[in-house]
């Protein structure tokens, strides 16, 4: 019997139905195809062993930047990032039906959706609680009878838990957007050919050697779109690199550059070569 | 009449008395000089009219990073950093005396606290509350009677607000530290001369001209002890290069590499130029 892909897929995302991964999933796959996970880890661990055919993880937040659990997991489990696409984050307060915004007296979401509200809600004067995600934080005060509680999430998770959006656009940056990336261990084939690809590594002396990675890079004439360095998480004062560079992996000039940049890197990964988002 | 520098000496910080960054007030300018205050922002204006004499602020955290806000408040006002230190992280779980962990219901303290205590919260399971700061925490814990209520802040505030100190090292890694500045407008005169500068730019198309901004240090033969990228703050997916380099800014390569620099950036300006930290 033929079945289409569309009605095979499955596409993990972290969070509950209503979330920005979700939202994320959607722009890529279509309709129908999420699949709500408990972490980042289980998104991973789902795609590896091949529970889902595919994973949506964030990546990188424009104002945040890059989300580093992401990166370690990509570095940490055998898959690759197969395609992006960026979601435009418009957090909404939400509430029970009837709660006007005088009436809330403490808020409830992920800590980063807090921290983009926070002049916002300091405006308010509300008490702040940290939960493990925004669609999370509207399902829990849709079924716990909490006075003066309301959500920061999506008008989504909003619908979805039938609760009213009390405020809308309430995230200090008006352009406050999210890459997310799409994992698997084969290219699911509807994205187009690759022309880019993302490289994580780092150096033994940091700042000297940068130079000279990036130097490899210039010598081929391959532009970089991306590089942002972060602090590793394996060691205090110590930093990764992030970089995304215009060309396919499997293209000569990128090879050259790859082969050379060993030789200044202490560790060197690729994330995975894709068609960028446009 | 006479006074000792020491007799005269205000230095603000931000937070309450208990704080990490009162530690680092101590670190640099010893005891009884710290003025506590209400914000970063607050810092930064006591020191430019001229009602404290310094200001002590975090700037970069082992794990997370550079603190933005620091950064874009070095931008804004007209001080400069004049000397720097590290304080070792170790957070407390503290709660009213005869309170046990098994007790705890709620953890109050600063987001950054609770995130860099997750695994540890994790296995209490219990509720998180987002406030202003470590020591604020500590405070309010100390003076509203709300049972099973517990703060993350430093052995200093549960001494301070006569509480108990119930778990030490909490925090996920072992080797958290901050990075603080003292900022001022004038150069305090006993930190030693200075050998490092910081320095802060963007750059128009980003990752080809960082090239050439890093260039330009190597050509003079200057060594980059920290270089970091971090979304800029105004525009979405813009970058502002946060960089350190081994000479004070009034050596003649130094100028050199600055003046060159200047060719390459959209933005630049020297944050400072003092004696590192050892």
């Amino acid at each position: 019997m033929m079945q289409t892909a569309a009605q095979q897929l499955k596409v993990g995302f972290q969070g509950e139905p209503g979330a920005y991964s979700e939202s994320a999933v959607r722009q890529l796959f279509g309709e129908g195809v999420s699949i709500p996970l408990h972490s980042f880890h289980r998104v991973f661990e789902a795609v590896e062993i091949g529970t889902v055919d595919h994973g949506v993880v964030p990546i990188e937040n424009s104002h945040a930047g890059s989300i580093n659990d992401t990166y370690d997991l990509l570095v940490k489990h055998g898959v690759r990032i197969v395609a992006e696409t960026i979601v435009r984050i418009s957090h909404c307060l939400v509430a029970p039906i009837g709660t006007s915004v005088n009436d809330v007296r403490v808020v409830f979401s992920h800590v980063q959706a807090l921290d983009q509200c926070e002049e916002f809600l300091s405006s308010l004067g509300v008490e702040n609680v940290a939960v493990h995600d925004t669609a999370g934080a509207a399902r829990m005060i849709s079924q716990e009878v909490r006075p003066g509680a309301a959500a920061i999430a999506s008008r989504e998770a909003a619908e979805i838990y039938g609760l009213e959006v009390i405020a809308t656009g309430i995230e200090d940056r008006a352009d406050n957007s999210t890459k997310f990336v799409a994992i698997g261990t084969n290219d699911p084939g509807i994205f187009g050919p690759p022309d880019k690809t993302s490289i994580v590594f780092s150096t033994a002396d940091i700042p000297g050697a940068l130079f000279k990675c990036l130097k490899e890079f210039s010598d081929q004439g391959i532009n970089l779109s991306k590089i942002e360095s972060r602090p590793s998480q394996a060691r205090a004062w110590q930093y990764h690199f992030y970089l995304d560079f215009d060309a396919p992996s499997h293209d000569q000039r990128a090879k050259g550059a790859l082969e050379a940049l060993g030789e200044h890197t202490t560790f060197l990964r690729v994330l995975g070569s894709y068609a960028g988002f446009r």
